[in-house]
């Protein structure tokens, strides 16, 4: 019984995304909607930003020859004809020789002027301003074009929308964008489940378990910046769970299901999936928690079938579905915060696994990090997600590691204080 | 002219956070829209999860009593009575002396078993079973209670739900919760300020300049898991700016503004918050881009005054807004991913200032992170934000970093492959 072989999450990976055909849907949105989407389309700039010369700085524009020999001790005065705010015209002055116009950060420079000199180098004598030292031409001016130049590409397909990129896209005179938009049904098998909005107020009847991993799995989905869409709990039964899944195939870009993926005699799910005539499939994983984590391929569209119990069906989705639905938008994942400190007890983890061991960081009162493995007995203890604020990632090669030992951690929660 | 004095953000900080006391509203919302909110409530467990023992293992659920003694040679035998599934009733068996169900991982043990022997350590007979080594009480079983006790306090107020979380919740019986819901008004202000949708196609008119910002501060907002209320374009005006502020201090939990705060003649927002006789101003910071940021209280409420330059209005959000958001719902700010690499420019910063330099982060062909700073001449210079990956903060304390130094950076997107 059990796995007779788990293959390395790695080798799965490379073998399962070759067959991994399909591209999700593209919608069209407006900027304010995009943010955390991923781009479906390259987008080029149709003119320069800024559009005019501007002053970076406030002080006097000036044609730049005319400040040239400039010093505190020998200043050069020119006549100041007007004020140049932010938002006027830059046709409103046309500057002669000898002739400054007072400007605010932000305004075009009038006609004429190429160079700001700050207000610092600088003394107001009513009508007339003493220049104090020279500025070479362009000094202080923001030019035309210097942000995005027309015809160039900002962004490519597969860039993930962050808060200044839409402020890029907006001052490019784009608001709506070609964004991918990804489906995911979630499919919950289990004839142990009942969901927690039918569950009595003291808890779930005998024997039964309150469906988590739906909404741990709903979340994940979210972070990506795609859609989750639950389709309820089915039994287990293998035809049941083979026309949802084909069902949901057929409408959705993906699908993650839960359950009936442990050894033993309650394989229901792969015995299902294997109905639809998959052209990729792969049963187990060298991971811990999350050996029996799945992954099919069916018409070009993944189906990852994930472990019943949530915190391996969490795993199992950070390291099968994440970079395949990433891979299905051109994505890249996200870096993660990372921190080094010390192991305060040891970690034994099975070799030829990658194991996820769920710890509490803090910053002990000798001011060093210390990393506090948790104690855990199954896969089935969601809390340590909780009550812990990192995940310790030991590589296949190593069978854990050593009290004292310094070991880096993805923090998924700001660090702890004290001990 | 220019600012006579600017204060260090963590000072700022420190006195604005005594006049914040306005508290947010509270929502209920499901668990499924809860993701990444703030908790408004502590939330106690009812009952114990799991709330049943539950096998651990695929194999035999047994009176540990009954296994002991037993090895390969000399194994025990015991007579198999029935299957425990997932989601039977633990009442569905009761084990005699000698007896023993075959049992699936999940499954609740059936009455008067207290243990669970794997399947690799037995042999099937028929409708007998040979264990073949012993197993303590309570070996193999998840108790029940294990991952969460009844009352125990599972959350804080404050805590910002995670995706486990959700299924902790639900697991916990939990389908709605209490959330804070913050609103955040954002008013843009400047003349030269046009809409995106506003905009011709070939780019603004003379002078005129896309309101960007309010996208960048719309989307940090969203970041934070608050609700942005976009307010408009408000014309550079005294009065026209404190009534916009003085009725969205009304209706909204804090007030964003951009632009108007600039040095000379042109400080039209600061002037106008003047007129709301705020308990606590500050105009002007310490930090590069950003010196114009200014924070204000009145009636207890934030009211952010950041430039209209995007990526110092980016970098003051930063500072400034996010840190006293976080403390009005009593949450902490989440870990940032930092990378260290050999710097290949100098950077030079100005000294009492925390500088926030752009940067490139790169994989070289030599296996080593390098980060390349970007050239910059102004604030305005928003495409470094999409062209870069990584911010390089300088410490007040610093006027700079050497070329070949090791920096530490806050890395925004994943970093660069080769040169």
């Amino acid at each position: 019984m059990g796995f007779k072989e788990t293959k390395t999450v790695d080798y799965v990976l490379n073998e399962a995304i070759k067959y991994v055909r399909h591209r999700p849907g593209v919608t069209e949105v407006p900027i304010s909607e995009a943010l955390y989407k991923y781009l479906a389309e390259d987008i080029v700039a149709r003119f320069d930003v800024p559009s005019f010369n501007r002053s970076a700085v406030d002080g006097y524009a000036v044609r730049s020859i005319d400040t040239f020999g400039a010093s505190p001790t020998n200043p050069i005065i020119l006549r100041v004809i007007g004020f140049m705010s932010v938002g006027d015209d830059p046709g409103k002055y046309v500057l002669g020789p000898g002739e400054a116009v007072e400007i605010s950060t932000g305004a075009p420079l009038p006609i004429n002027a190429d160079a700001v000199v700050m207000y610092e180098d600088t003394r107001r004598i009513g009508d007339y301003v003493e220049i104090l030292r020279p500025v070479p031409p362009m000094g202080n001016v923001s030019r035309r074009g210097e942000d995005v130049r027309a015809n160039e590409v900002m962004f490519r397909r597969g860039m993930r929308l962050l808060p200044w990129d839409l402020g890029v896209l907006a001052s490019m005179g784009i608001y709506r964008v070609k964004v991918y938009s990804v489906k995911v049904a979630i499919v919950s098998t289990g004839n142990e489940l009942i969901e927690v909005t039918e569950t009595p107020p003291d808890g779930p009847p005998p024997g039964k378990v309150i469906n988590s991993s739906r909404f741990v799995i709903e979340g994940l989905v979210k972070s990506l910046g795609f859609d989750p869409v639950y389709l309820g709990i089915v039994r287990d039964n293998v035809d049941e769970i083979a026309e949802v899944v084909r069902d949901a195939l057929e409408r959705y870009d993906a699908v993650v299901t839960t359950g009936g993926v442990s050894v033993g005699k309650v394989d229901y799910t792969v015995k299902a999936i294997m109905k639809l005539n998959p052209e990729y499939l792969n049963h187990g994983l060298s991971i811990r928690p999350g050996r029996p984590n799945s992954i099919a391929v069916v018409n070009g569209k993944p189906i990852f079938m994930l472990s019943g119990f949530p915190v391996a069906a969490a795993t199992g989705f950070d390291v099968l579905a994440k970079p395949i639905l990433l891979h299905m938008v051109g994505g890249e994942d996200e870096p993660k915060p990372i921190i080094r400190g010390i192991l305060t007890r040891r970690v034994s983890t099975p070799v030829n696994t990658r194991s996820f061991v769920r710890v509490r960081v803090y910053l002990g009162k000798d001011g060093r990090v210390y990393v506090e493995p948790l104690a855990l007995t199954g896969s089935g203890i969601l809390s340590t997600l909780v009550r812990g604020n990192g995940i310790l990632i030991v590589p296949e090669n190593r069978e854990g590691f050593d009290e004292g030992d310094e070991v880096e951690v993805v923090l998924i929660r700001p660090i702890y204080r004290e001990g």
